[in-house]
């Protein structure tokens, strides 16, 4: 058997990001910590802990991380399963799962599926907020114990499974439409207008420019806002255009403050829901509250019945 | 002078992250990237970026970055005020402006301040979320060119202003609250109750329960979430309590979908404007954007009139 007064040391060094706290946490001295760390470093014949301000977790440290979560999920559900068999060791504290979420999906259905979740049992979510099309890597760099990605590609020693469509529209204030495009949604007007960016990573604006034939060589000029609701609220101001979750802003498109760029001219991305395939059996409860929330607000995959 | 050409090269490649993304860009050659990027590193006599998928920069790199900000901006005001004097170079990229804020500044206050500074020019903005106590280092470190902050202390090579205060109000759900504090907000119910944290570094929750006597030595179990919208509904769907910004949550007190965990038990938090001196001048737009919105929102600071 691994260590696993060791594994906890490390887990909660990685969660602090120092040996201090992480020993007040788990009130041990952090000399402590730092020989039960040494230890199991020692028997796995390698580097886990980066000592830094934070320290992180070196890759193997990281996968060692999420597999105590996975036991710790399991140990979670026998306790809850036998109440009476476990009684002397019902003051364990609860388990964390971390997961990674796209932004857009966070602000529409993936929170029914956390409150369900939270709802039925005492696990608590630490959750990463990143760009679709990146939370995969999350996953793979052992980050997170699951994600919501666009990447419907195999993720080695993961299990993948679609999730549904989500519908993005391009939409700027009635101001700003006026202001920059009174002569049409060109390619030239799109080349000067002020476009909203969730951060660096997002691509949606440039796919769907390509999309309908709008990119030009000279890359539109760029606002940063790496906040969902920011984000809305950015543009119904009149900083920029974006492309925002249909869904999302509905009322807004109801009441005129967002106005479509181009009438049908949504960009529909696909979702997946991913995990390590050794932590199935300990998300399944997460991966149905999960799969129900999505059925409930995202378009139905291709093919599903 | 400095090699401004070169400068660019750097700047790009910092922003884009990679030589080859940093070359389309400026429409030349990758080599032709690597090779202005060479020559300033020899001039100056120092690394300068720090070659990675993504490509990062060193300090004496973001350092030099800030300088060919500030010495866009101060252009592009010259343009402004000079329209037929440099007729010329009228298609130079409007200047962007990295900006540090904290996320409850960004959901309630900061948003009118850039609403009225990018409707006054063409800057555009790159917006880094961050903890209010933590939005100083990005300032320190050369990330940003300014920071809203909770340090009023001095920042070497920073001016300092006082914005305000931002109150916080500890509240949950209706449900919530009746299923853990039945008997009363106690340091036992809160030591069971899951609390919401926007990230690890937020110590918000913390400061709150040792103002009021009710921190324990068990620590609460904790769901963190790095969403200012994504916090407020998970506090609504019942995840935990968390400490909001008031004037946030103004309708859902109001509604009942939040309620205060404690009558009368705020926690103030004073916020501050910072940036380098030599960035006065060139941000001199900006901060009074930014003065007249803080003005606005937030209660005045300490001592003013």
């Amino acid at each position: 058997m691994l260590d696993y007064a060791g594994l906890e040391a490390l887990a909660a060094v990685l969660r602090e990001g120092s040996f201090e706290r992480a020993a007040r946490r788990l009130h041990v001295t952090p000399s402590a910590v730092s020989q039960r760390i040494k230890q199991l470093e020692e028997r796995v014949g390698q580097v886990l802990v980066l000592r830094g301000s934070p320290c992180t977790g070196t890759d193997a440290g990281r996968r060692l991380c999420l597999h105590l979560e996975q036991v710790q999920l399991l140990e979670n559900e026998l306790r809850r399963a036998n109440p009476d068999l476990l009684a002397g060791s019902s003051g364990a504290p609860a388990p964390t799962l971390k997961l990674a979420v796209n932004a857009d999906s966070l602000s529409t259905w993936f929170m029914d599926a956390m409150a369900a979740f939270t709802a039925g049992g005492n696990e608590l979510l630490d959750l990463r907020i990143d760009d679709q099309e990146h939370t995969g890597e999350r996953l793979r760099e052992g980050e997170v114990i699951a994600a919501v990605t666009a990447t419907g590609a195999a993720i080695a020693g993961c299990n993948t499974w679609p999730l549904g469509t989500m519908s993005y529209v391009a939409a700027a204030s009635p101001a700003f439409i006026v202001r920059h495009f009174a002569h049409g949604v060109t390619p030239a007007a799109l080349a000067r207008a002020p476009m909203m960016i969730y951060d660096r990573k997002d691509r949606l604006q440039e796919r769907w420019l390509q999309a309908h034939g709008l990119a030009t060589r000279a890359q539109p000029p760029r606002h940063a806002l790496p906040s969902n609701f920011g984000y809305v609220r950015a543009c119904e101001v009149g900083m920029g255009w974006g492309m925002h979750p249909t869904a999302l802003i509905a009322n807004q498109l109801a009441e005129g403050t967002l106005v479509a760029l181009l009438p049908n001219a949504p960009l529909d991305v696909p979702l997946y829901w991913a995990h390590p395939r050794s932590a199935q059996q300990s998300l399944t409860r997460l991966t149905q509250c999960v799969m129900a929330a999505a059925r409930h607000c995202l378009e139905a995959p291709p093919g599903a019945t």
